[in-house]
């Protein structure tokens, strides 16, 4: 069993090795491109925001993998957010919310969040920046 | 009566020279920042989006004043777009409307869209871009 094991894993070594096996996820994922919509407690819906700037502001300068993390409030209901999160790929995002600064933003805030959707995405023009 | 006409208009010459007024007026409003919600007939699908695409491109190309258009659609109801808009003020978005590539959009379209919600909204970060 012991050898079984050892044999299969050495074959998924030959057959994926780390760099190309990333490569491959980059190039198929691409892009990951989401809304994510968000209803907030009213009561508490300074300190979100206060709690939501800093994450975003932190994982922009730091990540280089995070595109853009763009947030808006709808003016006609505050408490309701949609933010545009592009990251390079996949993998980005994975390493993302493994960071203490969005672990510290997902923790403090979660009393504070009524209801999160997260909708994936396709850009219709991906290189689309903002000037 | 042309006198004390005149004498108003010096005065109000004299209060808001025109460059002093139009940087009071991008002050005042900042950015226009809103969310455009589509549903699109799905015989018109390809159409629609070769269509939204031109038009963005040629927007943004064109327009000092249209900051972005990030439009997306959602991977589990591909007929459903969101678009992200940034114009630098009400004014580029008055003028924005009233473009040829605009226009031919918007007329093109009229009979691919079931339906159109616009939500305006206010950025938590405004100085937001994407890397």
């Amino acid at each position: 069993m012991a050898l079984r094991y050892a044999m299969t894993l050495a074959l998924c070594m030959l057959a994926t090795p780390p760099s190309e096996a990333s490569d491959a996820i980059s190039q198929a994922d691409g892009q990951m491109v989401r809304l994510a919509k968000l209803e907030i407690d009213e009561a508490q819906l300074d300190a979100y925001k206060a709690a939501l700037k800093e994450e975003i502001e932190a994982s922009v300068a730091l990540e280089p993998g995070v595109l853009t993390l763009y947030a808006v409030a709808e003016k006609a209901r505050p408490t309701h957010f949609t933010i545009l999160e592009i990251y390079a790929d996949r993998a980005a995002y994975e390493k993302h919310i493994k960071t203490p600064h969005f672990l510290k933003y997902k923790l403090g805030t979660e009393k504070m969040v009524k209801a999160l959707e997260l909708v994936e995405t396709v850009p219709l023009v991906p290189s689309m920046k903002i000037k």
